[in-house]
């Protein structure tokens, strides 16, 4: 770790003990599975066992008479809400769609499709009446990859749905929801100046985000049509709202209650079992808490889209890039709506360049829908065109760096999509990687090769909101709405002491319901230490504002009088006279009343965050597995809040994206059943398979936050897929491109290439 | 019900149905005991068979080696905090004190104290536990009266308590706390002015407030000292104050979460079980729940002082009292402190004397600690008042509303104790009493009386807080911190509505936990639609402030262009451009963001209340049971922002008093046993015991309130035993002078009364 600065404050770039540190290590912590009710129920859901069929019939009597069950709900149990749909136009789910994945009414669209619900006395119950439900199903045949849904003549997921074409509808139903281009000069003359062109097909694979803990929900429908739900969730204000949405409630008849979070990573973000167990609840007059099983989530929830790229690149002898297409074929799952957009945007985004074109395919196939997924979209992207830049370098002859060096963004360019950057530290990123040891060590051995790869993320803002409240022992409550993934409670509180001159520790941070805070727009696109750390900022300050008035009045003095710098106040004209912010908070009740502080922000401009690792690998000619030797990652955060979190997270997607480069997929039987819906056959990175992942934290403030803050969870896991390719290539000579990089793969390419070379 | 007034408000004076009706009524609230936890243990607490005795030693061996208990705590586990207690002079409380009746040390000094207590696995278990620990005591007389306890040579609780007498200490240990003296004028020249002189002695019982819910608490010691208590309480914050002084913790490491409350009438602001839970939780590392049986509340929480009154009052022929003398002798139970002092300040407080003395005496007996129970002190006062200005307005043969009339308070007149009143609304009262039909109707049969009688309340106000935030569809979540025990959450929610412009339905509130929420002082003094209501009436301004300059971001106007009332905002320039409320909170996200708002207040000036009673009584010459057979109830409210509340807590008032009046009294055996710690034996009043009792809403407006809003919730029980006191002598010609005047004592003072006519 290295960090940059840390000039004029005293809390911000700080490593405090986060608040929540001590609960979650001990299992004091408070998730959505502990809650107990008085009167509880416990529901189960029945999902499809077909990849894609059509319903017949439901019968649910015989599982309604079995003792101990209280209810069951079907499709026909959720309101009618497709009148509403148009309504709905700015939020980012298409409604009935929801609806139709939380519920099926006329067709089940993936093996693990929820179809009902059961609530009873018991968990075990619950899942007995679950075997009695008789579900009539018209088998149809499955799509399970781009190839095959966009194969004329294929079988449609959505038979009206009709392929939105380069912004036009068309007439013909098909499986491309979406067909849409970003272009920027003229990508054939581009072509034509080249000296070198690489060309590519890539393939990702369908990737779940892998949180410890299973969704979850549990609510409670009160007589008077209020409705609270506990669950874990990304946004509580985003489940309310999808909640009454779908249970076509007004808005304040819902809360929610966000439960501590056992990760997320964008798949606690879209509603399933929530409606469900409202549903459940009114139908019972009891509490209704339903858990899933891993392989529920496995099947039942959203993974990332897996993706077939083609992309197309060329370049000068000078390392120039003058040209670069890519096509973008992403998997939705079972309805509209896959990362491709993100993904598009995002595919050249590090690059400054005169000449692109980016098609993007949304396409509907018969897998659980695609849910967003940390950077969603643009890991698949960078795969394809990182993977290409190598090429190209090794083409030319010029260090992939240096390459980056002389087509990279800065500020004021323009991505491909329209966009210019305000102030960027891809450069300076980039830079300090070629400077870092890691680049330039030996590698040690044979079958050994060293990848770099880069990325981006927009990251994001939005409204969201903080209280604080002054203690007398000159602590702070502070009450905000940002579930905490990831240690953001602490990143935010730091802004908030920061402000108010106290140590980190002694702000204490709630996570409060939907009906206790003000809006706060979901955990997501890394921007709750941005977002929630501005709200929190702006209510420190209003809080301060009132602390100086007090000090001020205590002293009889006029506000003007009054100084406050570090938590200490003190009297312009008298330097001894002062007060320590614990000083004052001690006295505020005897002097006028305690001091709350607000603030509400939309806070825009989060700055991009672009990263570089390195990575070495020894590959098993034996066995085809890969081994990674060596991590290293390098971001501009903006300022690093809480320097540890920040490397956790850079650390945390480089696991992942190690995890999808080698490892993780969903295998598919022929008809569509996942085989390997479980944590023993679905492999995922354990503390074996990686080395100590190394963080350099590069600071270049983000000029729209006070202190700078970017975001930082998302980009670090879109370089791993790319910077492993390519040292893989490094290793062995092949330029690998499908995902996950498997042993399996791997000794096959070993072996085809043994072949060739006989 | 009679309300005076409602001009200029749209929401403040209607009656809405109150935001958490129909979770209570239906039974989906939550309180307390609802508490589940992964992990919970159950604690008991072992508790004293003595009324009186010296403890010699615990032996919890046998009962640490049950199977199932997994800690056993005595006072021994309880910090040291001896050397802190001279900092908590601003406290209410003696801390030392309060720790022993916690946890006793040395000696038990009721029946019911707490010795130890046991977490275990199961209640059975815990209980099963406590029957394993042997205490061996050292029996000691108790003294359960204050004339036993005064006697000379009367065995002593505090060994080392010196009566403060008249400010000055002793030097001799005595079961006297203290004793204290108010003066005006000269009460003997007053005497000898007067035509008729009154000298009464009386006692009253010790009476429980008899709230539904239990007394409970549940604790989790967190692994880095921070301790969540969930509990019945009538103010967070105030438990929290308790728990961490007794804890020797700082105030930031406790976190109170206040579930619903199922009554409390002031019974529930001292702790009992929070810090027993939190020890145990400490000891265990898990969370333990402690939930009291009723007869536990009975012997182990605080009921009201009984108190021995000895009065003297003299008037002249014109019906103005030249001279007033009482001396109040309350039994403040095992420690110091009753409410004698507040019953000294409203001995005399409805009149305006020139010559009048005051003494106070707080005297220990070995009953359990004496707590607030509405109107702390006053009924006990007002009895000894109230009748015995009834016997002098006999005597000089005049209507005693006429003598309140004569000699009633009114602006700039000064209490015996100093304070001089700001604009109140006694007369008014006394006024809109006499004019009332009740007061002129007949009685309509034999053995049947009237009585009236007048108290007064000081009412408080104190530190408090609101948080506001604005939902899209209109509504507005509000966070506030005052425990809802009558209806507060609706009248505070009310006055934010009014003024947003919004329904009352439009506001939800939410009372928060200590770390949710600006410190907010306890639900008790009848502040809370005075205090709470101005912080939420302030919050509001804060959001209408914000919405205003919204409206005028979205005219692209200057702020001062806009203008806002009753819920619209318009340009004054063209008030055809309007928005309401809810348009445009809609589009606050989507210009600008969300938009919150505070208020913290330290709110003073509550203003007192006033009330008159009349009722009718017959009394059964063969049994001697008095039955209320008609209630009115007169009362100066400022202003009712729900009346429907104000006048339920008129009613609960009244009801309760005639529970101190007919029937309620702790009965003790001579070894200062309760031998009626039941709800069958205890017998409170039950619906069949009352009449409709009718409301009178006499509305004085309190100057410091922005709606005049005066507390409403105590001084309904101060006249009751005297109004029905004077009805019982009106039926049979007797004063009776101790409560309760049940059947048995009534029956008693019929034969005495024949004897002597005989």
């Amino acid at each position: 770790m290295t960090s940059v600065s840390g000039k004029g404050v005293q809390v911000v770039g700080t490593r405090p003990i986060r608040h929540d540190g001590m609960d979650k290590v001990t299992g004091r912590a408070l998730y959505g599975a502990d809650i107990q009710l008085p009167g509880l129920l416990y529901g189960k859901v029945l999902r499809s066992p077909h990849a894609h069929a059509r319903i017949k019939s439901i019968d649910t009597s015989r599982a309604e008479a079995l003792p101990g069950v209280r209810a069951i709900i079907t499709a026909q149990d959720m309101p009618d809400i497709t009148e509403r749909i148009g309504e709905l136009g700015e939020t980012m789910y298409n409604l009935s769609y929801l609806k139709e994945n939380v519920l099926a009414s006329r067709k089940v669209l993936y093996k693990g499709h929820a179809v009902a619900a059961v609530a009873a006395t018991s968990p075990h119950i619950a899942e007995e009446a679950l075997a009695l439900i008789r579900v009539e199903y018209e088998p149809l045949p499955p799509v399970m990859n781009v190839k095959e849904a966009m194969t004329k003549g294929a079988p449609l997921l959505h038979e009206d749905l009709v392929t939105d074409e380069l912004g036009k509808n068309g007439t013909q139903p098909s499986n491309v929801a979406k067909h849409f281009r970003f272009q920027k000069g003229d990508v054939e003359k581009g072509f034509q100046q080249a000296d070198v062109i690489v060309e590519r097909e890539l393939q990702t694979a369908t990737v779940h985000q892998g949180y410890l803990e299973p969704q979850n929900a549990t609510a409670l429908w009160g007589a008077d049509g209020n409705v609270t739900v506990w669950c874990s969730t990304q946004g509580a204000f985003m489940t309310r709202e999808q909640v009454y949405q779908l249970l076509d409630l007004s808005e304040a008849k819902v809360k929610v209650v966000p439960m501590e979070i056992g990760g997320g990573f964008g798949g606690k973000i879209s509603a399933y079992l929530e409606p469900v167990a409202a549903l459940l609840s009114r139908k019972t007059g009891r509490p209704v808490k339903v858990v899933m099983s891993r392989s529920e989530v496995f099947e039942g929830t959203g993974p990332t889209p897996a993706a077939h790229i083609k992309v197309k690149m060329g370049a000068n002898r000078a390392g120039r890039i003058t040209g670069a297409e890519i096509s973008l074929y992403y998997e939705a799952g079972a309805f509209p709506g896959s990362a491709v957009q993100a993904g598009a945007m995002c595919a050249f985004a590090c690059y400054n360049l005169e000449n692109a074109q980016v098609d993007g395919y949304d396409v509907v196939v018969n897998k659980p829908k695609s849910a967003a997924y940390r950077a969603p979209g643009a890991t698949q992207a960078a795969l394809a065109v990182e993977t290409v830049i190598d090429e190209l370098c090794e083409r030319i002859g010029m260090d992939p760096l240096e390459f980056r060096l002389v087509n990279g963004v800065k500020e004021g360019d323009r991505r491909v999509d329209g966009p210019a950057y305000r102030r960027i530290g891809y450069l300076e990123v980039v830079k300090a990687t070629r400077e870092h040891p890691h680049y330039s060590a030996p590698l040690g051995g044979p079958n050994r090769g060293r990848g770099v790869a880069t990325g981006f993320w927009f990251n994001a803002g939005g409204p969201s909101s903080c209280y604080l409240s002054v203690n007398a022992d000159g602590t702070v409550g502070m009450v905000e709405g940002s579930t905490d993934i990831g240690g953001s409670r602490v990143a935010v509180a730091m802004q908030a002491a920061e402000v108010l001159g106290i140590p980190a520790e002694a702000v204490k941070p709630v996570v409060a319901d939907t009906d206790s805070v003000g809006y706060t727009s979901v955990t997501g696109g890394s921007s709750v230490a941005f977002k929630t750390g501005l709200a929190a900022y702006e209510a420190a300050q209003d809080v301060k504002r009132q602390m100086v008035e007090r000090a001020a009045r205590i002293w009889e003095k006029p506000v003007e009088e009054v100084e406050s710098a570090n938590g200490v106040f003190h009297l312009k004209s008298d330097p001894e006279l002062k007060m320590t912010f614990k000083d004052l908070a001690a006295r505020l009740l005897t002097t006028g009343g305690p001091i709350t502080g607000r603030a509400s922000v939309n806070a825009r401009g989060a700055g991009p965050g672009f990263a570089a690792h390195i990575v070495d690998v020894e590959v098993d000619p034996e066995t085809g597995k890969t081994q990674v030797l060596r991590y290293t990652t390098v971001q501009d955060v903006g300022r690093a809040i809480h320097p540890s979190y920040v490397e956790g997270q850079m650390q945390g997607g480089a696991a992942q994206g190690v995890g999808w480069a080698l490892n993780e997929e969903y295998v598919y039987n022929k008809q569509g059943d996942m085989t390997n819906s479980t944590f023993l056959d679905y492999r995922m990175p354990t503390s074996l398979d990686l080395p100590m992942i190394d963080t350099v934290i590069v600071e270049v403030p983000n000029p729209t936050h006070p202190y700078g803050v970017r975001g930082v969870g998302e980009v670090p896991i879109v370089p791993p897929p790319a910077a492993i390719a390519n040292a893989i290539y490094g290793a062995i000579g092949i330029r690998m491109t499908t995902l996950p990089m498997s042993p399996g793969k791997v000794l096959e390419a070993l072996q085809a290439k043994g072949k060739r070379q006989r």
